[in-house]
C-alpha cells in the first residue's frame, strides 16, 4: 500500500493512542494500568467528551474507511464474478481463438496487406536518399513525400472497405500497422528535412547534433529505418539512445505479464462481456434510451478492465518487450495519468509516444505558422479523436462518429466544468470520463457489430467468430 | 477527503511535475516554454529513462487510484441498485411498518413487559436505602439485589418463550430493554456498595469524591436513579458530568439523521434483503453446502449496509440525542473502530459503554479476586459472546449458538492470525471479520425465522409481517 505512505505518521500516532486505550481500559495483555488510579476510575468513569463523529471533535482519521472500500470492492466483484459462472458456466477457450488465428483463409489478405506496407518504408527511404544526394529539389522531395504518405493512408482503407475477404480482426490489425507507420514516416521526412535544412542550434553541445554532418548519409540507410520503424516511438532521430544489453530477465518478466494478461481480456471478453452482448436484442443505434442506458451501464465495468489491462499490456508490457529487444533506451511510454487532475493531463500522460508525434509534428509546425495556442491546441485534439474515430470505425465499416463526438463532449466538459473540478475532485472527473466516456463508445460500436453478424441470442457464438 | 490530507504535500508536488510536463509538451494555454531550446528538442527527443511502471523507477504516487476505486464502488452499486428496481420493481413502504406498529393487539404485550421492568429499578432502589440506613446487613444487601437481578433476567425470557402473543419486534424491545436495565442495575448496587464502603483515594481531589460523604442520602431518589436509567450510559457513578444547556440545533440534527437513516434502513430491509430471503428456498439449517455460500454472499453487503447505518444511528445519532435531551456531557460512545488494527481493539471501540462496563464491573473485580489478565480477558469476551447470542435468538426463539461461535472463531482468529496481519493488513483483516463474522450469523437467524413463517415464495409479505 505505497499510496498511503505520508500518512504513516499520522496513523502510527494515532494507532498508538488507541491501543494506550485499549491497555487503559484492560483489553491489552500487557502489564495492568497504574495511571490513573484505578479506584478514582471507578467511581468518576465519565467525562465531558464529544462523539468522534460530530463536527465539534475535530476527528480526522478515516485511514480505515479506505481498507474497507478497497475489501468491499473486490467482495462485489468476487460475487458478481460467482454470480456470473454460476449463471453461463466456464465460457472461456482459449482454442477458439488461436483456431480462429490459424485458419489461413482468413488472415492472408491482411499478411498480405501488412507486407505491402514494406513498400511505402522503401519508397521513402529511396526518396530521402535521392533529396539528399540533390537529384531531387526540396520542394519536389516533399510533395512526393506527401503523395506517398497519401497512399499509404489510402490503400489499407480501400483494401479493407471493398475486399470482403479480410477479417475484422486481420482488418485492425493492418489499419493500425498503416497508421502507425505513417506517422513514423510523417515524422522521419520532415526529420530528416530538418537535417537537412540544418536548423541546428549555434550552441548545440549533444551529440546527435554534433554528428550530424559528418555522418549524415549514414544514417539513410535500411538499417536505420528498420530500427526507427520497429522501436517503440513515433519520432525519429538520429543516433537514438541505447541501453547497454538485453537484459534477459525484463524480457522474460514482460513475456509472462503479456501471456497472462491476454488470457485474462479473452477470458473477461469470453465470460462477461459476451453474455451482456448475446442479451441484448437489438443494437445500440436501434435501442430505445432506457434499454441504452441500461445496457450501457451493465458494459461499464468489463469494458474499463478491459481498457485497464489493454492499456497495461500495450503501453507496460508490449512497448517495455520491444524497447528491451532493441536496446531502446527511452522507456518513457505513458505518464501518471492516473494522477491527472484535468483531461488535458490525461491525455498528455496517456501515451507519451503519441504526444510527443502531436507535439513535435503537429502543434509545433502550427505554432510555427502563427497559429494562437489555443487554435492549435483545439486543431491537434480535432486530428487526435478523428484519427481514434478513423482507427476504430473502419474495420467495422460503420462510421457513425459516435467515439469521435465523445471526445468532443469531454473537451467540452474540461473547458467548462474543469473551472470547478479542482485537485481530487478534477481527478475524480477524469476518471469518470474515462470511465463513461470515449471506451464506452468504442464498446458499443463492437456491441452493434457483434448484433448484426449474430442478431437473436445465438448461443455459443464466440467474439473470436464474430472478428471473422 | 479529509483522510487524504497528509498526503497533499507530496500530490500538488507531483501534480506541479505533471502540469509542468504538459505545459512543456505544449498542452498548456500558458506561455511557450523556453527551457530546453525548441529545436534541440525536435532533434533530441528522447533519453534513457524507465516506464513508471516497471520496478527500477521508484515511482510510488499512486493517489489517484483512490479515487478510482471509490467511483468503481459508486458506479458498481449503483448499477445493482438499478437492477434492483427494475428487477423487482419499488417495494418500499413505509406504511407496512406504521401499520404494524399500530396493530395494538402485538403490541400490549411488550409494552406492558417494558412497564413491568420499572418495578425492578423501584426495588433497587428501595434495596439500595435499606442498605443506606442500616435495616439490611450488605451481603443480605448483596443477595437481594442479586435475586432481584436474577429475576430481572428470567422474567423477560420466561414471558417471551412462553407467551405466543408477544410480537417479535416487541420482544426484540423489551429483551434489549431488560438487558440495558439489568446491566445499569448491577452497576447501581454495585456502584453504591463501593461509595458504602468508602474506597475512595485519600489523594482524590475530584468534586464526586469529595463530597460523596456529604451527600450520600440525596444521591437515593427517584429522580437521580430514572436519570441513571436514561441516560446512554451502563455505568453508574454519583453527579454525572453535564453539558450547560441543551442545544436545539443538535437536537434537530440527530432527530433528522435518526428519521432518514430509519427510512433507509427500512427501505434496505424492504427492497434489497427481502428478495433475497424470497428466492431462497430453505432454512440456512436444512440447505446445501453451495447454496449456503451463495445465499450468504447475497447477503454480505446489505447486511453490512444495515449494520453500519444501525451502527451510526444507534451509537452516534440516539444516544447523542439522548445525552443533549439529558444535558449529559459524555458523549464518547465509539471510538474509531474503523481504524482498528487488531479486533481486540475493534470490540474495544465499537460500543464504550458496554465496553466500560465490561471493565469496569466484570474485568477490574476478576482482577481484583487474582485471576490472570488473560483468564480475565477470555472469561469477559466469553460472557459478551454469551450475551449476544442470548439478546438475538430468544425472541426468535431459535438458540443454535451461530453468533457465539463466529465470535469464538474470530477470537482464535485474531490469537492465531493477529502476528501475520499487522497495520493496514490488520485493519484489513479488521473488516474482513465484521463483513463476514457475526453480523452475518445474525442476518442467518433472521433469514431463517422468516423462512419458517413464509415457506415457499410467498409474494408481496413484508418483513415487518413476518416480525409479528
Amino acid at each position: 500500500m505505497s499510496a498511503a505512505e505520508p500518512e504513516a505518521c499520522a496513523l502510527s500516532s494515532s494507532s498508538l493512542d488507541v491501543e494506550e486505550k485499549c491497555q487503559y481500559y484492560g483489553n491489552s495483555s500487557s502489564d495492568p494500568p497504574t495511571e490513573p488510579h484505578p479506584d478514582m476510575d471507578m467511581f468518576c468513569c465519565h467525562s465531558v467528551q464529544d462523539s468522534l463523529l460530530s463536527s465539534d471533535s475535530r476527528f480526522t482519521n478515516y485511514r480505515g474507511i479506505l481498507n474497507w472500500i478497497i475489501i468491499l470492492l473486490i467482495l462485489t466483484h468476487a460475487h458478481l464474478f460467482l454470480d456470473n459462472f454460476i449463471q453461463h458456466g466456464f465460457l472461456i477457450d482459449l482454442r477458439k481463438v488461436l483456431e480462429h488465428l490459424m485458419e489461413d483463409h482468413y488472415n492472408w489478405p491482411s499478411v498480405n496487406l501488412i507486407l505491402a506496407a514494406n513498400m511505402f518504408a522503401i519508397a521513402a527511404l529511396l526518396l530521402e536518399r535521392c533529396l539528399d544526394k540533390g537529384t531531387l529539389s526540396p520542394s519536389a522531395g516533399h510533395c512526393l513525400h506527401l503523395g506517398n504518405l497519401g497512399l499509404l493512408t489510402l490503400f489499407p482503407a480501400v483494401i479493407i472497405l471493398y475486399d470482403t475477404s479480410i477479417s475484422t480482426g486481420g482488418a485492425y490489425f493492418s489499419l493500425w500497422t498503416y497508421t502507425v507507420l505513417g506517422l513514423k514516416l510523417y515524422s522521419y521526412q520532415e526529420t530528416n528535412s530538418w537535417y537537412r535544412q540544418g536548423s541546428v542550434p549555434s550552441s548545440g553541445t549533444d551529440k546527435c547534433v554534433l554528428h550530424e554532418t559528418k555522418k549524415h548519409i549514414e544514417h539513410l540507410t535500411i538499417k536505420d529505418l528498420y530500427y526507427f520503424l520497429l522501436a517503440p516511438t513515433l519520432c525519429y532521430q538520429r543516433n537514438f539512445p541505447f541501453t547497454p544489453r538485453v537484459r534477459i530477465n525484463v524480457l522474460c518478466k514482460t513475456l509472462i505479464e503479456m501471456v497472462v494478461l491476454t488470457q485474462i481480456i479473452v477470458g473477461v471478453v469470453q465470460q462477461w462481456i459476451e453474455p451482456i452482448f448475446q442479451r441484448s436484442e437489438n443494437s445500440f443505434s436501434n435501442m430505445d434510451i432506457t434499454t441504452r442506458v441500461e445496457h450501457l451501464m451493465e458494459l461499464v465495468a468489463p469494458n474499463h478492465f478491459l481498457w485497464l489491462m489493454f492499456s497495461f499490456l500495450f503501453s507496460h508490457s508490449y512497448l517495455n518487450f520491444c524497447a528491451e529487444l532493441l536496446c531502446f533506451g527511452d522507456r518513457h511510454f505513458y505518464g501518471d495519468w492516473w494522477n491527472a487532475k484535468t483531461l488535458k493531463c490525461f491525455w498528455g500522460n496517456w501515451n507519451i509516444p503519441l504526444h510527443k508525434w502531436r507535439y513535435r509534428h503537429l502543434y509545433t509546425p502550427l505554432l510555427k505558422k502563427r497559429v494562437s495556442q489555443k487554435q492549435a491546441d483545439l486543431l491537434v485534439f480535432l486530428m487526435s479523436a478523428a484519427l481514434c474515430e478513423y482507427v476504430i470505425a473502419l474495420p467495422l465499416h460503420s462510421c457513425r462518429l459516435w467515439i469521435f463526438f465523445m471526445m468532443i463532449f469531454e473537451l467540452l466538459v474540461d473547458v467548462y466544468l474543469g473551472d470547478y473540478f479542482k485537485g481530487n475532485y478534477g481527478n475524480g472527473l477524469v476518471w469518470l470520463c474515462f470511465l463513461l466516456g470515449p471506451p464506452l463508445a468504442m464498446m458499443t460500436y463492437f456491441h452493434d457489430h457483434y448484433m448484426s453478424h449474430h442478431g437473436q441470442h445465438p448461443p455459443g457464438l464466440s467474439v473470436a467468430e464474430c472478428l471473422s
